[in-house]
C-alpha cells in the first residue's frame, strides 16, 4: 500500500466518523435541551477518563482507557444505539456492531484496522482492568447526567432503581470510588423522586 | 484536600464540561442537518491525532496532542466559539480565554489544574511539535467538512480562498504531507464552485 492509499484511506475513515455526531442516545444534555449523541458522549467519557485516572484500579492504564472510550462507540454509525434498559434490541447487539465493526474498521490499512478494532473488542470483552474502567465510566456519565436532570429519561422509559443498582455494580467493578459515589447518587435520586424505587414483590 | 474533596472537585468539573454539548461553530455536518457543536469537534479531532499519527512531525507526541485536542475548546464553555475569519472576534479572545480558564480548571484540584492548563497552554502557544500538529488537524477537520458540504459555511461568511491557504500553511507546519492534502482540497473546492478565488487586485 503506497503512502498516498495509507492517507486516502484513513482520511475517508476521519470523514466517515462524522456520523456518530448523528447517533441519538437516551440520555439527555444537563440542560434539558435535547438528547445527547455518540460523538459528544464518547468526547465526555473520554474527559472523564483523564480527569478521574487517579481512581482506576491496579493494572488500568487511564489513557488507554481514554484513547479506548473516543472509539467504544463507532460501531453505532451502522449499528445505532441500543439503550442499555432495552432487552430486546440487546440480544442482537453483538451480531449487528461486528457487522459494522467488519466494514467500518475495514475502510481503514489493514494494520490500523488490526490495532484499532482489537482496542474496540477489549473494551467489549470487559476483562482487562482498563476496559472495566472504561466501562465504569461509560455507565457512570449517564447517570450522572440522569440525576443532574431530575431523573432525565428514566421516567419516560419506566426505569427503577433496582436496573441502575445493576449498572452500579459494573461501575464498582471498575473504579470502586466511582461505584460509591454512583450508589449515593441512586439513592439520593429515589428519595427525591428522580428514579422509582425497585418494584415490590407481590 | 481529602480524598473525598478532591473527587467531588473532579466530578463537578466533569458536569460542567456537559455545557461544551451546547457551544455551536461555524462548520457543518458532513450530511448539512447542522451546525457542529464543540464537543463533537473536540471528539473528532482527537480521534484523527490517533488516525493520523504516522503523519506527525519528528518530536510531536500524537497521543498527547490527541489528549490536548479533547481540552483544547473547554475554555469556549465562557468564553464562547470565535470564528476563525472574524478579525473583531479575535482582538480579545486571548483575554475571554484566560478569565474562562481561570474559572474552569479552577474548579480542580490545584494539581489536576496547573497540569490541564499547561496542557492547553501548550496548545495555544503552538511552539512545540505536538502543539503544531494539535492545531494541524483543528484547522484540517473544518477544511474536510466544508468540502464535504459542498463549501458549507464558507459562502454564507464570504470566505475567499487566500483565506483558506493562509489556513493551510498553518496544517503544513505541523503535518506537511495534511497540508498538501488541505491545499488539494482547497484548489478542488475553488474550481467546482465551492469556494470563492481570491479577490483579484484592483
Amino acid at each position: 500500500m503506497t503512502d498516498q492509499t495509507r492517507l486516502s484511506r484513513q482520511l475517508a475513515f476521519s470523514l466517515e466518523l462524522d456520523k456518530l455526531k448523528t447517533i441519538l442516545r437516551q440520555t439527555l444534555l444537563v440542560d434539558s435541551s435535547r438528547q445527547e449523541n455518540d460523538a459528544e458522549h464518547s468526547w465526555h467519557v473520554a474527559m472523564m477518563a483523564v480527569l478521574l485516572a487517579e481512581h482506576a484500579p491496579p493494572g488500568a492504564d487511564p489513557l488507554r482507557a481514554s484513547r479506548m472510550l473516543l472509539f467504544h462507540d463507532v460501531v453505532e454509525i451502522d449499528a445505532g444505539d441500543t439503550f442499555i434498559h432495552d432487552d430486546k434490541g440487546n440480544s442482537d447487539k453483538a451480531q449487528r456492531e461486528q457487522a459494522a465493526a467488519d466494514r467500518l474498521y475495514g475502510m481503514l490499512p489493514p494494520d490500523q484496522a488490526a490495532e484499532l478494532r482489537a482496542l474496540w473488542q477489549e473494551y467489549e470483552d470487559r476483562a482487562t482492568p482498563t476496559a472495566k474502567f472504561a466501562d465504569a465510566l461509560d455507565r457512570l456519565q449517564p447517570i450522572m447526567n440522569n440525576f443532574a436532570t431530575k431523573g432525565g429519561t428514566w421516567h419516560q422509559h419506566g426505569v427503577t432503581a433496582d436496573k441502575v443498582l445493576k449498572l452500579v455494580e459494573r461501575i464498582r467493578a471498575g473504579a470502586p470510588a466511582l461505584g460509591d459515589h454512583a450508589e449515593f447518587l441512586v439513592r439520593e435520586a429515589v428519595r427525591l423522586g428522580y428514579l422509582a424505587p425497585a418494584p415490590q414483590a407481590p
